[in-house]
């Protein structure tokens, strides 16, 4: 008569209530016949800063939640409140998703496997010892552990600030033992020269920032093109690099990589990632409809 | 692409970890389609007391729950914390199931009118103009107004405590309008002669407190007996009530008759009591074949 454990998470962030991560968690969830409740749980929706975050998290265990996603401002804040990282999480030195276990609160990072299962997945057989990366903020990071992971020799990491692009350029290489190379919007065309290929890692191309990070002429055919960016999920990088002759990976399979990996560690359960990824492009797609609307009307 | 609404639950009190209600919701929900997850909240594991009652709704409201059950020792502490009681609540003075609406937090009872489903399920027909309660204590003042709803006139509330047996027929007396007796287990048989049946509500017959609540001697075949002890469900009293031709209705009944109450509450959906019912009697049996097996070992 037993009823299988339903499952309880939650996101906490500033201005996450338009996340699609709690819709993927739960269709998935869904599919595999398991109840699963995700609540975005909007930092400033609540009122709340990340001060709160040490109550947010002893609630949410009391609560009964099984695992939290935590985002921007939070992912580093929350490690102090945790009682272990995992390997991945300790290498990033960052943390977006946290499992209340027996064994205490346990701390991952799912960006930055998501971001190497979508490049495997999207981007199959690119080679990736020679890779730049634009944009050193949010997801820079993530995206720069996993490209070393996926095993990038050199990595360069550009950035329109360049203390920030050395800093996090530093701070990887420091943790890899890697070269990791950096530098200003200026000295691309040279880095690019080089490279297998390159991600995107600013917000430009975004829905609220369009436009093109970089000049696309400096692409080349050979390269291969990486946005992280998902609203939309056709930037006008990704449109230029495919006129070029170029492969390309949007961001959703990152998106979908991340809540797949969450999923996984949460649940247990083998996530059908081909499935999510379906899903994830109809959830954007229907915004995508409402976005064109609201251009017109 | 839309997912429907996932429900989160608790249930808030003293001792709940083994309560039936989280694993009837979510059999429930999941026959419904529903996403449901329920999570027993059990102050004293929890290592709370009454007072933290408002920043655990606070919490759970901020968390994303829809609503919470509240049990003993909590159910008229929780009044104040709440934006409104629906009729009921407001009639018996105790709330037990809490919604969070976009109006505000709207409390309600059901554990009597799971009662009074119960009766009406249970014991189709029955007389219930005079009718004998024995117990004054938790479950009283809820049985009680059902017994008045359910049409008594001349309701007798039996109690060890006379003062507190006289204490909730003066309460119920005032609610109601209506002609409520008090009593001492010595005034019982004079009371029962009277009665169309009794209802059971103290602790004996439970696992924990065996025996009868009253002399089985005193009962007619004319009367029926209600029990609102449900582990086990069939109790001492209830199989002498059965030998003298008595119709009984135990506990089960109540118990998933507020579940079902709060189930449309709080998901709008119609719940179907006698599968909830089966598949409660099947939780129920579980438990009595693991209580068994400890007896023997």
């Amino acid at each position: 008569m037993a009823v299988e454990h339903a499952y309880a998470m939650g996101l906490i962030g500033d201005g996450v209530l338009p996340s699609l991560t709690p819709a993927m968690q739960m269709a998935e969830a869904r599919a595999h016949g398991l109840a699963l409740v995700y609540r975005p749980l909007a930092l400033d929706a609540l009122g709340l800063t990340p001060d709160a975050l040490p109550d947010m998290l002893d609630w949410a265990e009391r609560l009964g939640f099984d695992a939290l996603n935590i985002t921007h401002p939070c992912k580093i804040a929350v490690i102090p409140l945790l009682d272990r990282l995992d390997e991945t999480a300790s290498a990033v030195g960052a943390v977006n998703t946290v499992r209340f276990t027996p064994e205490g609160r346990v701390g991952s990072n799912t960006d930055t496997t998501g971001f190497e299962h979508a490049m495997r997945e999207g981007l199959p057989g690119a080679r990736t010892e020679r890779v730049v990366q634009v944009g050193a903020g949010g997801a820079g990071s993530a995206v720069a552990d996993a490209l070393l992971r996926l095993g990038a020799r050199e990595l360069s990491i550009i950035d329109v600030d360049a203390e920030r692009a050395t800093a996090l350029a530093d701070e990887v290489a420091a943790r890899h033992g890697a070269h990791v190379a950096s530098g200003t919007p200026a000295e691309l065309p040279e880095h690019l020269a080089a490279a297998d290929g390159v991600v995107q890692c600013t917000p430009i191309g975004m829905h609220q920032h369009p436009g093109l990070p970089f000049d696309p002429d400096l692409l080349r055919e050979t390269h291969w093109v990486a946005d992280i960016v998902y609203r939309p999920l056709d930037t006008a990088l990704l449109a230029a690099a495919r006129e070029r002759g170029c492969r390309t990976l949007n961001g959703g399979r990152m998106a979908v990589g991340q809540a797949a990996d969450t999923f996984r560690l949460v649940t247990g359960r083998e996530p059908d990632i081909e499935r999510m990824h379906q899903h994830f492009q109809g959830l954007i797609e229907d915004e995508g409809a409402d976005h064109t609307t609201k251009e017109r009307s």
